[in-house]
């Protein structure tokens, strides 16, 4: 029976001595490992905080003591060994555990993350929280560099560092994000952990002192005082952190289990903000992760023995597509800029970062600031894309609206991952999109039906120079159509109809589910149902005329869309109508429900929330069949 | 003739003076005011950066150099020198000089302004653009103490530090936000204002290290270097902008405009990026602004010789009703906790940091820090109450998502400012909040029609623990309706019947929009036609039993919003009847149309955008009378 057998909580851990506890991170190392490599997963930033994890649970008195994990995408040991360790072979499949923290999964989950930043903000609240309730249970934030970028993070330190609780931050350094880490604070952490440590200095720096006259004269003395807190300065690597309000303590070897508890139970019991600051390895002990940690820190399904994919390489996905096809046209027009927050891969700007670096720009975790950053470039005659997942990019919404489409800035949005995402679940799922950036006035909102418009879109948008303008592409493989050269752009607010079948439904879709609606069309076809088909192309303008046309013949309409009913894309036509008086027509709506969606396959989902070419065809059915009066 | 009436552009200023300059100030402080007695504004702020003002379009070439002012609240000198002398008696009236920096108003504002802590995310994109451009002018960001405790602030300053461009941040530290400045970077900046300047000493300070035994062994030359670093440390006073990757230089006396033009003419030409500290005095020149520069921070118009508001005293504001009444109630509970983003005198907050402070948290321009802290509060059984403007709350927008209603946590969201703000105009129009609440799932939002509703909404959220519920307010005066003790709470998802003349209409109405379509209900009975009046109370959940049963009987349905009709709360009427197939009715939706809405009083904009009883009761009529049939 392997170590990790023993462990259901942490209680399990206290009985381990130090040898015990080094082989159970071996372990739980290769039953990540194991897992992962079957289900695809976070791979790299679990396996970095293996050590910090045990330890943390050793030292704390977990869950009374709350710990929150930043991100969330490291918490696989987290889940290992409190009490999941059973069902940890379902990662990230549908009714399976949750790839990040989940609050109604365990107690051990304090706070749900999966976006960044976040743990700095919350952990004070828990602690004012606790400080109220007269309690006294430790409160840990464990928050990567990548991830102190955010402006979020910012803001919590800020506040954390005036109102001075009990309360310890975990700075994970592993000088990376999601990618190689950026940023000025970046180059400073550098600093702090190359530069050698002089604590055991200190000694000698006062012997030194020592030596300096007796005869100083009054300033002099003063001066001298000074001195001995300019080397505090010197002697405290993180003076910064100090400057902000923290006790700083570090740098630590992350991956070294003595250490990290001897420290954590020195500091366990010290009053005020605390900054422990440790060094790891992203990737740690897995041969290749280690090497490449951006290609591991989330992967598909792979093989452990040689770190290659499962998935085959087949049809080119999204992404790649959007990140090819750009540097295409950047090389052809000097005004085009890239911009994205700490993820070149996940957005396919890697393809620009090796081709035009000179015109890359990774911001770090830092979506805010990507937007207005990308504002400014605008206002001088630039074209920047912004490159944001669907998700992500609802930490920019105010910049979007106050800083570009305010000023009507020719801004061009990419949101990859919009709709249903599968495995990563609600934290992640691309569901609100069309209806956040439809509401704003100036902006464009297209989505492109499979890749080949997707170029096209890219082409129009980045062409298009009267304002801002934003697509959305989903997740995942393009349908396979071939990338033809010098495709027309598509006019601003025109659809296309796909399938003239007939008058008995007016289908009207969008983005990725345009193909699923051709395909339920045929199943129609074969119920002696006719429809037509659009590929609406626009959630922003509509195509308005071609609206008006159409509804002279045909009275039931069914809009699809992978997003929230609640202001989408459905919605917008159905104000188009009431606008303009159309009336004699009825409307079916298709897409995601008012509630958040969980992990599991997308296809899986797009089954459950009726979205697949059967689901469709019986919805639209339904409809056409139902009598014109009301249903009461 | 005046000075100021001899300068038209930025050129007049380089023939004056230093006297002249001086003079010039005090004139402009002079106009300043008297405009601003008259039409409200930003006043405090303004006055502030007089002398910067001048010394930076003295030093700087204007409007080729540019100059990119935060919040762009302290842009009245800027004006006044910048061709727009003549209009600036028309300042934030409808059609007149708006009280922000626009772009469409000059080519001297280079980045339309309102919300805070953009322009160093703008500034590096601009200066980025030119040297793209191969061009040479200046960029220079102007950012108060406050607005750095904004996140994007800090991602700016991350990108900035780690880029190098040729850019100078000046940091205009006046110790305030909008009040009292809060946080652990503001207790930096006292220390470092605090802590004498060092530069005189530097001297000294070799000669003291020239003192040390020349014997010393290899070690302790080491040491001795080192020491010398953290001397470095110690002269320069900005030790953390400089770790960001900044040159600090600083703290500078911002009202002497000898100094500062001096220090502007040696920093013009250096490289890289320049943090200038300059320290102000916000309200500067103006004994009443100086004594209490939160009070006039923004101001409706006053008396300049007694600093009284012209302001009626008479019905208590929203924010007055609000803030008063959050503190009776949690004088009962003590699990209450009241949260603002730097505004407790904008939010009503005020009086809750008075009687309560222990439960008082002002976080700093820190919005997404707000929302993410009180969630961590929540999950600890606290009842957090976050006051944000309703267009400050875009910010928050991804928080309030991803950290309290994916987890469901009980967090009050209180919205003031919700709908037209009048004079502040587009920045600060609360214009979207109905669309981008209402979509995300577990979130109750509701906006009352009167003061004593919101009594009752304030008191209907504290109790409600199923999961997170917001409300949104109108800036300015209630009705008149007296606030009563001990008022039932609102059913959750329960409109209300007003007024039952009749079956012609049934009209829909939310928030500030109920009493003047009570009152064009009125107007319709004159002309023989009789609505139904719902107070709807709820954009989510509607009160869908009242629906279905009054559509039973009535056909014509009009919703009345202070809100983007976009994904608001007239499609939410129109997503319940699709979802219900409910056709056999007719619809007509009332609300802010598709643009960003110019600055003017609020009464202008209302009727001017179709919210006035009059214009209310026309469009019903319209509708009314048109025949059931298709208008096509």
């Amino acid at each position: 029976m392997s170590l990790l057998e023993t462990i259901n909580s942490p209680q399990d851990l206290k009985r381990l001595n130090l040898f015990e506890l080094t082989t159970l991170a071996e372990e739980i190392r290769e039953k990540i490992i194991e897992v992962v490599s079957k289900r695809g997963g976070h791979l790299a930033p679990s396996l970095g905080v293996v050590e910090l994890t045990l330890a943390l649970h050793y030292v704390f008195d977990t869950p009374r003591d709350k710990i929150i994990w930043d991100v969330g995408h490291q918490c696989y040991a987290h889940k290992l060994i409190t009490e999941r360790r059973r069902q940890f072979d379902s990662l990230r499949t549908y009714g399976g555990l949750s790839g990040f923290p989940k609050r109604k999964e365990s107690s051990y989950d304090v706070f749900d993350t999966g976006h960044a930043s976040t743990s700095l903000s919350a952990a004070l609240g828990i602690a004012i929280a606790r400080d109220f309730a007269g309690e006294d249970f430790k409160v840990i934030a464990v928050i990567g560099d990548g991830a102190m970028t955010g402006g979020i993070s910012f803001e919590g330190l800020n506040n954390i560092g005036q109102t001075k609780r009990n309360l310890l931050v975990i700075l994970n350094d592993n000088k990376m994000a999601i990618s190689k880490r950026v940023g000025a604070l970046g180059q400073y952490l550098t600093k702090i952990t190359t530069t050698p440590i002089y604590t055991h200095f200190e000694k000698d720096v006062w012997e030194l002192l020592g030596r300096l006259p007796s005869d100083l004269g009054g300033k002099a003395r003063i001066l001298a005082r000074r001195v001995r807190e300019g080397i505090k300065n010197l002697l405290v690597p993180g003076m910064t952190f100090e400057e902000l309000g923290f006790h700083y303590e570090g740098p630590v070897d992350g991956h070294n289990l003595q250490a990290l508890i001897e420290i954590l139970e020195r500091l366990k019991n010290l009053k005020g903000p605390i900054l422990l600051h440790i060094l790891t390895v992203k990737g740690k002990g897995y041969k290749f992760a280690e090497a490449d940690a951006s290609k591991f820190h989330g992967v598909s399904p792979f093989d452990p023995e040689t770190g290659d994919s499962r998935t085959q390489k087949g049809i080119p996905s999204y992404t790649e597509v959007f990140g090819k096809t750009l540097v295409k046209f950047a090389e052809e027009d000097k005004r085009i800029v890239a911009i994205t927050a700490a993820m070149p891969e996940g957005t396919g700007l890697n393809y620009f970062a090796e081709e035009i670096p000179e015109r890359f720009f990774d911001v770090g975790i830092a979506e805010q600031h990507a937007v207005t950053f990308a504002a400014g470039l605008a206002t001088q005659g630039m074209k920047p894309v912004v490159a944001i997942y669907s998700t992500f990019l609802q930490r920019a919404f105010d910049q979007i609206i106050h800083d570009v489409a305010l000023m009507n800035l020719p801004v061009v949005f990419a949101l990859d991952r919009g709709g249903l995402v599968g495995e990563d679940g609600p934290t992640h799922h691309g569901a609100f999109d069309l209806s956040y950036l439809r509401q704003i006035p100036n902006l464009v909102v297209m989505a492109p039906k499979d890749e080949l418009e997707l170029v096209q879109m890219l082409k129009t948008a980045l062409d298009y120079s009267q304002g801002p303008i934003a697509f959305r592409y989903p997740r995942g493989s393009g349908i396979g159509i071939p990338i033809k050269e010098n495709q027309p752009n598509i006019k601003i607010g025109k659809g296309e109809i796909l399938s003239k079948k007939g008058d008995d439904a007016l289908i009207l879709s969008i983005g990725a589910m345009v193909h699923p609606s051709l395909k339920a069309a045929k199943i129609l076809q074969t119920k002696k149902i006719k429809p037509t088909v659009i590929n609406a192309r626009f959630a922003k303008p509509l195509d308005e005329a071609l609206l008006k046309k159409l509804t002279r013949r045909i009275k039931k309409i069914v809009t699809i869309e992978e997003n929230v009913l609640s202001g989408g894309f459905g919605s917008a036509v159905m104000e188009f109508f009431e606008r303009e008086g159309i009336r004699d027509i009825q409307i079916l709506r298709v897409g995601l429900p008012d509630h958040f969606i969980e992990h599991g396959s997308r296809d899986l989902l797009l089954e459950k929330f009726g979205l697949t070419p059967e689901r469709i065809a019986e919805k639209v059915e339904k409809f056409v069949k139902e009598s014109l009066t009301a249903v009461r």
